[in-house]
Protein backbone atom coordinates (compact mmCIF):
# COMPACT_ATOMS: atom_id res chain seq x y z
CA UNK A 1 0.00 0.00 0.00
CA UNK A 2 1.10 3.55 -1.04
CA UNK A 3 2.29 5.35 2.47
CA UNK A 4 1.49 8.50 1.32
CA UNK A 5 -1.88 7.74 0.68
CA UNK A 6 -2.31 5.99 3.86
CA UNK A 7 -1.13 9.03 5.66
CA UNK A 8 -3.67 11.23 3.52
CA UNK A 9 -6.67 8.99 4.29
CA UNK A 10 -5.43 9.29 8.18
CA UNK A 11 -5.47 12.76 8.04
CA UNK A 12 -9.17 12.86 6.44
CA UNK A 13 -10.71 10.53 8.89
CA UNK A 14 -8.93 12.48 11.51
CA UNK A 15 -10.24 15.67 10.26
CA UNK A 16 -13.79 13.75 10.13
CA UNK A 17 -13.55 12.21 13.93
CA UNK A 18 -13.13 16.02 14.59
CA UNK A 19 -16.33 17.78 12.75
CA UNK A 20 -18.05 14.39 14.64
CA UNK A 21 -16.72 15.51 17.75
CA UNK A 22 -17.50 19.35 17.56
CA UNK A 23 -21.03 19.00 16.62
CA UNK A 24 -21.30 16.80 19.81
CA UNK A 25 -19.40 19.17 21.84
CA UNK A 26 -21.84 22.39 20.04
CA UNK A 27 -25.16 20.06 20.89
CA UNK A 28 -23.62 20.10 24.53
CA UNK A 29 -23.09 23.61 24.88
CA UNK A 30 -26.33 24.37 23.30
CA UNK A 31 -27.75 21.59 26.01
CA UNK A 32 -26.51 23.49 29.06
CA UNK A 33 -27.73 26.62 27.83
CA UNK A 34 -30.95 25.28 27.08
CA UNK A 35 -31.21 23.32 30.73
CA UNK A 36 -30.30 26.70 32.01
CA UNK A 37 -33.34 28.66 30.16
CA UNK A 38 -35.91 25.69 31.73
CA UNK A 39 -34.50 26.78 35.23
CA UNK A 40 -34.59 30.34 34.82
CA UNK A 41 -37.99 30.12 33.35
CA UNK A 42 -39.40 28.25 36.33
CA UNK A 43 -37.02 30.28 38.81
CA UNK A 44 -38.95 33.58 36.83
CA UNK A 45 -42.43 32.33 37.33
CA UNK A 46 -42.31 31.13 41.05
CA UNK A 47 -40.13 34.23 42.48
CA UNK A 48 -42.37 36.64 40.16
CA UNK A 49 -38.95 38.05 38.68
CA UNK A 50 -40.02 39.88 35.47
CA UNK A 51 -36.48 40.87 34.72
CA UNK A 52 -35.16 37.20 34.77
CA UNK A 53 -37.99 36.25 32.28
CA UNK A 54 -36.98 39.12 29.55
CA UNK A 55 -33.52 37.54 30.19
CA UNK A 56 -34.79 34.08 29.16
CA UNK A 57 -36.65 35.13 26.36
CA UNK A 58 -33.46 36.99 25.28
CA UNK A 59 -31.71 33.92 24.94
CA UNK A 60 -34.30 32.25 23.52
CA UNK A 61 -32.90 34.08 19.91
CA UNK A 62 -29.69 32.85 20.58
CA UNK A 63 -30.43 28.92 21.04
CA UNK A 64 -33.06 29.56 17.75
CA UNK A 65 -29.62 30.44 16.20
CA UNK A 66 -27.54 27.62 17.61
CA UNK A 67 -30.36 25.54 15.81
CA UNK A 68 -29.50 26.66 12.58
CA UNK A 69 -26.05 27.01 13.09
CA UNK A 70 -25.71 23.02 14.10
CA UNK A 71 -28.08 21.68 11.57
CA UNK A 72 -26.35 22.85 8.71
CA UNK A 73 -22.93 21.68 10.33
CA UNK A 74 -24.82 18.44 10.16
CA UNK A 75 -25.84 18.69 6.71
CA UNK A 76 -22.19 19.76 5.52
CA UNK A 77 -20.81 16.88 7.38
CA UNK A 78 -23.39 14.37 5.60
CA UNK A 79 -22.81 16.32 1.83
CA UNK A 80 -18.84 16.41 2.38
CA UNK A 81 -17.68 13.11 4.41
CA UNK A 82 -20.70 11.01 3.29
CA UNK A 83 -20.64 9.43 6.62
CA UNK A 84 -21.11 5.37 6.47
CA UNK A 85 -24.11 3.94 8.75
CA UNK A 86 -22.96 4.07 12.55
CA UNK A 87 -21.78 8.24 11.86
CA UNK A 88 -24.70 8.97 9.73
CA UNK A 89 -26.60 7.69 12.44
CA UNK A 90 -24.43 10.01 15.30
CA UNK A 91 -25.37 13.08 12.56
CA UNK A 92 -28.81 12.29 11.98
CA UNK A 93 -29.14 11.63 15.62
CA UNK A 94 -27.50 15.51 16.82
CA UNK A 95 -29.69 16.82 14.22
CA UNK A 96 -32.66 15.26 15.47
CA UNK A 97 -32.08 15.91 19.40
CA UNK A 98 -31.00 19.98 18.58
CA UNK A 99 -35.07 20.22 17.02
CA UNK A 100 -35.52 19.01 20.42
CA UNK A 101 -33.65 20.87 22.30
CA UNK A 102 -34.68 24.27 20.78
CA UNK A 103 -38.52 22.96 21.30
CA UNK A 104 -37.41 23.03 24.78
CA UNK A 105 -35.91 26.60 24.31
CA UNK A 106 -39.19 27.64 22.82
CA UNK A 107 -41.66 25.71 25.51
CA UNK A 108 -39.48 27.85 28.18
CA UNK A 109 -39.49 31.30 26.75
CA UNK A 110 -43.47 30.35 26.67
CA UNK A 111 -43.42 29.83 30.18
CA UNK A 112 -41.23 33.12 30.71
CA UNK A 113 -43.74 35.38 29.17
CA UNK A 114 -46.27 33.94 31.52
CA UNK A 115 -44.33 34.82 34.63
CA UNK A 116 -44.51 38.49 33.06
CA UNK A 117 -48.23 37.94 32.37
CA UNK A 118 -49.19 37.03 36.08
CA UNK A 119 -46.45 39.83 37.33
CA UNK A 120 -48.47 42.32 35.81
CA UNK A 121 -52.53 40.48 36.42
CA UNK A 122 -51.10 39.24 39.50
CA UNK A 123 -50.39 35.96 40.99
CA UNK A 124 -52.15 32.38 40.85
CA UNK A 125 -53.40 31.50 44.16
CA UNK A 126 -52.38 28.12 43.49
CA UNK A 127 -49.88 25.91 41.25
CA UNK A 128 -47.10 26.96 42.42
CA UNK A 129 -46.21 23.80 44.29
CA UNK A 130 -46.03 21.77 41.40
CA UNK A 131 -44.82 24.18 38.60
CA UNK A 132 -41.99 23.77 41.03
CA UNK A 133 -42.19 20.16 41.35
CA UNK A 134 -42.60 19.39 37.45
CA UNK A 135 -40.34 21.68 36.78
CA UNK A 136 -37.19 20.75 38.83
CA UNK A 137 -38.50 16.97 37.28
CA UNK A 138 -38.46 18.07 33.27
CA UNK A 139 -35.10 20.04 34.05
CA UNK A 140 -32.95 17.12 35.31
CA UNK A 141 -34.67 14.91 32.86
CA UNK A 142 -33.52 17.83 30.18
CA UNK A 143 -30.02 17.15 31.78
CA UNK A 144 -30.12 13.42 31.96
CA UNK A 145 -30.88 13.28 28.25
CA UNK A 146 -28.09 15.21 27.54
CA UNK A 147 -25.67 13.45 29.43
CA UNK A 148 -27.13 9.82 27.88
CA UNK A 149 -26.24 11.45 24.65
CA UNK A 150 -23.23 12.57 25.85
CA UNK A 151 -21.78 8.73 26.76
CA UNK A 152 -24.40 7.16 25.09
CA UNK A 153 -26.02 5.66 27.67
CA UNK A 154 -28.90 3.49 27.03
CA UNK A 155 -29.28 3.03 30.66
CA UNK A 156 -30.13 6.97 31.61
CA UNK A 157 -31.63 7.41 28.24
CA UNK A 158 -34.49 4.43 29.28
CA UNK A 159 -34.75 5.97 33.16
CA UNK A 160 -35.95 9.27 31.19
CA UNK A 161 -38.64 7.56 29.13
CA UNK A 162 -39.76 5.85 32.06
CA UNK A 163 -39.66 9.09 34.07
CA UNK A 164 -41.63 11.19 31.40
CA UNK A 165 -44.71 8.56 32.40
CA UNK A 166 -44.54 9.77 35.81
CA UNK A 167 -44.21 13.41 34.61
CA UNK A 168 -47.11 12.80 32.94
CA UNK A 169 -49.81 11.22 35.51
CA UNK A 170 -48.45 14.38 37.73
CA UNK A 171 -49.68 16.47 35.04
CA UNK A 172 -53.03 15.27 34.67
CA UNK A 173 -53.10 15.01 38.49
CA UNK A 174 -52.33 18.45 38.59
CA UNK A 175 -54.75 19.85 35.81
CA UNK A 176 -57.72 18.13 37.72
CA UNK A 177 -56.83 20.41 40.96
CA UNK A 178 -56.56 23.63 38.79
CA UNK A 179 -59.58 22.75 37.49
CA UNK A 180 -61.24 22.13 40.24
CA UNK A 181 -60.09 25.73 41.84
CA UNK A 182 -61.17 27.86 38.96
CA UNK A 183 -64.86 26.07 39.25
CA UNK A 184 -64.54 27.53 43.54
CA UNK A 185 -63.36 30.45 42.55
CA UNK A 186 -64.13 31.45 39.01
CA UNK A 187 -62.62 34.87 39.80
CA UNK A 188 -58.93 33.27 39.95
CA UNK A 189 -59.78 31.87 36.21
CA UNK A 190 -57.68 34.11 33.94
CA UNK A 191 -54.27 34.26 36.61
CA UNK A 192 -55.04 30.21 37.51
CA UNK A 193 -54.93 30.10 33.45
CA UNK A 194 -51.74 31.16 33.20
CA UNK A 195 -50.50 28.38 35.81
CA UNK A 196 -52.25 25.88 33.16
CA UNK A 197 -50.24 27.16 30.30
CA UNK A 198 -46.73 26.85 32.22
CA UNK A 199 -47.53 23.76 33.53
CA UNK A 200 -48.57 22.57 29.78
CA UNK A 201 -45.21 23.51 28.32
CA UNK A 202 -43.38 22.00 31.42
CA UNK A 203 -45.26 18.64 29.92
CA UNK A 204 -43.88 19.62 26.65
CA UNK A 205 -40.50 19.83 28.12
CA UNK A 206 -40.50 16.43 29.66
CA UNK A 207 -42.07 14.98 26.19
CA UNK A 208 -38.61 16.67 24.53
CA UNK A 209 -35.90 14.83 26.91
CA UNK A 210 -37.75 11.43 26.18
CA UNK A 211 -37.43 12.24 22.35
CA UNK A 212 -33.81 13.11 23.19
CA UNK A 213 -33.62 9.69 25.35
CA UNK A 214 -35.27 7.57 22.16
CA UNK A 215 -33.02 9.16 20.06
CA UNK A 216 -29.95 7.87 22.18
CA UNK A 217 -31.73 4.56 22.25
CA UNK A 218 -31.82 4.45 18.10
CA UNK A 219 -28.25 5.76 18.14
CA UNK A 220 -26.79 2.63 19.87
CA UNK A 221 -28.96 -0.06 19.62
CA UNK A 222 -30.27 0.81 15.86
CA UNK A 223 -33.83 0.49 16.57
CA UNK A 224 -36.18 3.09 16.82
CA UNK A 225 -38.30 3.20 20.05
CA UNK A 226 -40.48 6.06 19.14
CA UNK A 227 -44.16 5.57 19.76
CA UNK A 228 -44.00 1.98 21.73
CA UNK A 229 -44.56 1.81 25.19
CA UNK A 230 -42.16 1.43 28.03
CA UNK A 231 -42.56 -2.08 28.43
CA UNK A 232 -42.02 -3.07 24.76
CA UNK A 233 -39.09 -0.44 25.13
CA UNK A 234 -37.50 -2.77 27.82
CA UNK A 235 -38.18 -5.56 25.81
CA UNK A 236 -36.39 -4.05 22.82
CA UNK A 237 -33.56 -3.48 25.17
CA UNK A 238 -33.95 -7.15 26.53
CA UNK A 239 -34.61 -5.60 30.35
CA UNK B 1 -15.63 7.52 -22.21
CA UNK B 2 -16.19 3.84 -21.69
CA UNK B 3 -19.88 2.88 -22.94
CA UNK B 4 -20.85 0.09 -21.31
CA UNK B 5 -19.48 2.30 -17.71
CA UNK B 6 -21.63 5.16 -19.02
CA UNK B 7 -25.10 2.73 -19.28
CA UNK B 8 -24.02 1.82 -15.80
CA UNK B 9 -23.87 5.26 -14.37
CA UNK B 10 -27.47 5.90 -15.93
CA UNK B 11 -28.61 2.77 -14.45
CA UNK B 12 -27.47 3.54 -11.02
CA UNK B 13 -29.03 7.61 -11.17
CA UNK B 14 -31.96 6.15 -12.80
CA UNK B 15 -32.30 3.85 -9.60
CA UNK B 16 -31.85 6.94 -6.83
CA UNK B 17 -34.18 8.90 -9.24
CA UNK B 18 -36.61 6.53 -8.55
CA UNK B 19 -35.77 5.64 -5.09
CA UNK B 20 -36.28 10.16 -4.29
CA UNK B 21 -39.42 9.97 -6.00
CA UNK B 22 -40.25 6.50 -4.25
CA UNK B 23 -39.68 9.05 -0.58
CA UNK B 24 -41.39 11.74 -2.05
CA UNK B 25 -44.65 10.04 -3.11
CA UNK B 26 -44.68 8.45 0.57
CA UNK B 27 -44.52 11.55 1.86
CA UNK B 28 -47.38 12.61 0.06
CA UNK B 29 -49.32 9.50 0.92
CA UNK B 30 -48.91 10.24 4.36
CA UNK B 31 -49.37 13.81 4.03
CA UNK B 32 -52.93 13.09 2.53
CA UNK B 33 -53.50 10.53 4.95
CA UNK B 34 -52.83 13.50 7.92
CA UNK B 35 -55.25 15.85 6.08
CA UNK B 36 -57.95 13.51 6.41
CA UNK B 37 -57.50 12.85 9.76
CA UNK B 38 -57.38 16.68 10.91
CA UNK B 39 -60.86 16.73 9.25
CA UNK B 40 -62.46 13.72 10.63
CA UNK B 41 -60.89 14.81 13.98
CA UNK B 42 -62.39 18.23 13.74
CA UNK B 43 -66.04 16.13 12.80
CA UNK B 44 -66.01 13.98 15.57
CA UNK B 45 -65.94 17.02 17.71
CA UNK B 46 -68.48 19.04 16.30
CA UNK B 47 -70.80 15.96 15.57
CA UNK B 48 -69.97 14.44 18.61
CA UNK B 49 -69.12 11.33 16.69
CA UNK B 50 -67.41 8.76 19.43
CA UNK B 51 -67.35 6.13 16.87
CA UNK B 52 -65.52 8.51 14.28
CA UNK B 53 -63.02 9.45 17.24
CA UNK B 54 -61.74 5.80 18.03
CA UNK B 55 -61.19 5.52 14.75
CA UNK B 56 -58.81 8.69 14.31
CA UNK B 57 -57.03 7.52 17.35
CA UNK B 58 -56.36 4.03 15.43
CA UNK B 59 -55.76 5.16 11.88
CA UNK B 60 -52.74 7.79 14.24
CA UNK B 61 -50.72 4.07 15.09
CA UNK B 62 -50.62 3.41 10.96
CA UNK B 63 -48.93 7.04 10.92
CA UNK B 64 -47.01 6.57 13.55
CA UNK B 65 -45.56 3.57 11.51
CA UNK B 66 -45.59 5.49 8.54
CA UNK B 67 -43.01 8.06 10.18
CA UNK B 68 -40.61 5.38 10.97
CA UNK B 69 -41.06 3.81 7.55
CA UNK B 70 -40.20 6.85 5.57
CA UNK B 71 -37.21 8.15 7.91
CA UNK B 72 -35.58 4.29 7.61
CA UNK B 73 -36.09 4.95 3.88
CA UNK B 74 -34.66 8.36 4.10
CA UNK B 75 -31.60 7.01 5.79
CA UNK B 76 -31.18 4.87 3.92
CA UNK B 77 -31.06 6.64 0.53
CA UNK B 78 -28.64 9.20 2.50
CA UNK B 79 -26.05 6.06 3.31
CA UNK B 80 -26.11 4.10 0.26
CA UNK B 81 -26.77 6.95 -2.48
CA UNK B 82 -24.67 9.84 -0.70
CA UNK B 83 -26.65 12.21 -2.39
CA UNK B 84 -25.16 15.24 -3.72
CA UNK B 85 -26.54 18.91 -2.44
CA UNK B 86 -29.79 19.63 -3.87
CA UNK B 87 -30.67 16.13 -3.34
CA UNK B 88 -29.25 15.74 -0.24
CA UNK B 89 -31.24 18.65 1.00
CA UNK B 90 -34.75 16.95 -0.29
CA UNK B 91 -33.77 13.94 1.69
CA UNK B 92 -33.67 15.61 4.66
CA UNK B 93 -36.26 18.12 4.16
CA UNK B 94 -38.43 15.07 3.52
CA UNK B 95 -37.38 13.50 6.70
CA UNK B 96 -38.25 16.52 8.80
CA UNK B 97 -41.65 17.08 7.19
CA UNK B 98 -42.46 13.43 8.10
CA UNK B 99 -41.28 14.04 11.31
CA UNK B 100 -43.96 17.37 11.55
CA UNK B 101 -46.91 14.95 9.54
CA UNK B 102 -46.38 13.03 12.65
CA UNK B 103 -47.27 15.84 14.77
CA UNK B 104 -50.22 16.86 13.12
CA UNK B 105 -51.42 13.24 13.54
CA UNK B 106 -50.50 13.53 17.49
CA UNK B 107 -52.71 16.51 17.53
CA UNK B 108 -55.65 15.31 15.54
CA UNK B 109 -55.75 11.87 17.62
CA UNK B 110 -55.24 14.47 20.87
CA UNK B 111 -58.57 16.43 19.28
CA UNK B 112 -60.32 12.73 18.92
CA UNK B 113 -59.76 12.13 22.49
CA UNK B 114 -61.17 15.34 23.81
CA UNK B 115 -63.99 14.24 21.16
CA UNK B 116 -65.06 11.46 23.52
CA UNK B 117 -64.49 13.27 26.30
CA UNK B 118 -66.88 15.65 25.16
CA UNK B 119 -69.15 12.54 24.25
CA UNK B 120 -69.08 11.47 28.08
CA UNK B 121 -68.72 14.93 30.13
CA UNK B 122 -71.47 16.38 28.15
CA UNK B 123 -71.18 19.15 24.98
CA UNK B 124 -69.47 22.69 25.60
CA UNK B 125 -71.51 25.45 25.55
CA UNK B 126 -69.68 27.13 23.32
CA UNK B 127 -66.28 27.21 20.93
CA UNK B 128 -67.86 25.22 18.01
CA UNK B 129 -67.98 27.90 15.88
CA UNK B 130 -64.28 28.89 16.10
CA UNK B 131 -63.39 25.14 16.31
CA UNK B 132 -64.90 24.82 13.02
CA UNK B 133 -63.61 28.02 11.46
CA UNK B 134 -59.98 27.59 12.76
CA UNK B 135 -60.23 24.02 12.16
CA UNK B 136 -60.96 24.54 8.51
CA UNK B 137 -58.08 26.77 8.35
CA UNK B 138 -55.61 24.69 9.61
CA UNK B 139 -56.53 21.68 7.77
CA UNK B 140 -56.32 23.85 4.53
CA UNK B 141 -52.99 24.78 5.28
CA UNK B 142 -51.83 21.54 5.56
CA UNK B 143 -53.20 20.59 2.43
CA UNK B 144 -51.16 23.86 0.53
CA UNK B 145 -47.78 22.71 3.12
CA UNK B 146 -47.92 19.64 1.14
CA UNK B 147 -48.99 21.16 -1.99
CA UNK B 148 -45.87 23.34 -2.05
CA UNK B 149 -43.71 20.69 -0.89
CA UNK B 150 -45.03 18.45 -4.37
CA UNK B 151 -44.46 21.66 -6.35
CA UNK B 152 -41.46 22.79 -5.06
CA UNK B 153 -43.73 26.31 -4.71
CA UNK B 154 -42.55 28.66 -2.92
CA UNK B 155 -45.04 31.18 -3.54
CA UNK B 156 -47.75 28.74 -1.74
CA UNK B 157 -45.64 28.26 1.00
CA UNK B 158 -44.88 31.44 1.72
CA UNK B 159 -48.73 32.21 2.22
CA UNK B 160 -48.48 29.15 3.92
CA UNK B 161 -46.73 30.59 6.71
CA UNK B 162 -48.60 33.99 6.33
CA UNK B 163 -51.85 32.28 6.91
CA UNK B 164 -50.07 30.57 10.18
CA UNK B 165 -49.95 34.75 11.53
CA UNK B 166 -53.67 35.43 11.32
CA UNK B 167 -54.46 31.85 12.87
CA UNK B 168 -52.47 32.96 15.77
CA UNK B 169 -54.38 35.71 15.90
CA UNK B 170 -57.74 33.94 15.78
CA UNK B 171 -56.45 31.27 18.82
CA UNK B 172 -55.66 34.26 20.50
CA UNK B 173 -59.24 35.94 20.30
CA UNK B 174 -60.99 32.50 20.54
CA UNK B 175 -59.36 32.24 23.75
CA UNK B 176 -59.82 35.55 25.22
CA UNK B 177 -63.80 34.38 24.67
CA UNK B 178 -63.44 31.06 26.37
CA UNK B 179 -61.79 32.44 29.26
CA UNK B 180 -64.40 35.00 30.07
CA UNK B 181 -67.53 32.21 28.94
CA UNK B 182 -65.86 30.58 31.94
CA UNK B 183 -65.88 33.49 34.48
CA UNK B 184 -69.36 34.04 33.52
CA UNK B 185 -70.48 30.27 33.95
CA UNK B 186 -68.36 28.35 36.11
CA UNK B 187 -70.09 24.94 35.78
CA UNK B 188 -68.88 24.99 32.65
CA UNK B 189 -65.34 25.05 33.01
CA UNK B 190 -64.55 21.04 32.95
CA UNK B 191 -66.49 21.39 29.51
CA UNK B 192 -65.04 24.35 28.14
CA UNK B 193 -61.32 23.46 29.09
CA UNK B 194 -61.87 20.57 26.94
CA UNK B 195 -62.44 23.14 23.87
CA UNK B 196 -59.28 24.82 25.04
CA UNK B 197 -57.54 21.82 24.39
CA UNK B 198 -58.87 21.03 20.80
CA UNK B 199 -58.47 24.41 19.81
CA UNK B 200 -54.67 24.54 21.40
CA UNK B 201 -54.15 21.33 19.17
CA UNK B 202 -55.59 23.31 16.45
CA UNK B 203 -52.65 26.24 16.88
CA UNK B 204 -50.18 23.50 17.20
CA UNK B 205 -51.67 21.77 13.95
CA UNK B 206 -51.20 25.50 12.19
CA UNK B 207 -47.38 25.64 13.64
CA UNK B 208 -46.25 22.22 11.84
CA UNK B 209 -48.11 23.15 8.81
CA UNK B 210 -45.80 26.04 8.55
CA UNK B 211 -42.46 24.34 9.65
CA UNK B 212 -43.51 22.06 6.64
CA UNK B 213 -43.56 25.52 4.60
CA UNK B 214 -40.31 27.21 5.75
CA UNK B 215 -38.91 23.54 4.73
CA UNK B 216 -40.00 24.12 1.17
CA UNK B 217 -38.07 27.31 1.13
CA UNK B 218 -35.32 25.85 2.80
CA UNK B 219 -35.15 22.91 -0.31
CA UNK B 220 -35.52 25.54 -3.07
CA UNK B 221 -33.39 28.38 -2.28
CA UNK B 222 -31.33 26.68 0.23
CA UNK B 223 -31.99 29.39 3.09
CA UNK B 224 -33.19 28.25 6.63
CA UNK B 225 -36.13 30.96 7.16
CA UNK B 226 -37.41 29.29 10.26
CA UNK B 227 -37.31 31.66 13.60
CA UNK B 228 -37.79 34.71 11.33
CA UNK B 229 -40.46 37.24 10.75
CA UNK B 230 -42.88 37.04 7.74
CA UNK B 231 -41.42 40.35 6.78
CA UNK B 232 -38.20 39.17 6.98
CA UNK B 233 -39.04 35.98 4.96
CA UNK B 234 -40.65 38.03 2.68
CA UNK B 235 -37.46 39.79 1.76
CA UNK B 236 -35.00 36.48 1.70
CA UNK B 237 -37.72 35.68 -0.75
CA UNK B 238 -37.05 39.12 -2.38
CA UNK B 239 -41.16 40.20 -2.40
Amino acid sequence: MDLTNDAHTDHISQQFNDELERVKSHLLEMGGLVEQQVGDAIKSLIEADSELAVNVRATDKRINQMEIDIDEECTRIIARRQPAASDLRLVIAASKAVNDLERIGDESAKIARLAMKLCEEGESPRGYVEIRHIGDRVRRMTQSALTAFARLDVETALAVAQEDKEVDREYESAMREMVTYMMEDPRSIKRVMNVIWSLRALERIGDHARNIAENVIYLVKGKDVRHISIDEMEKVLDK
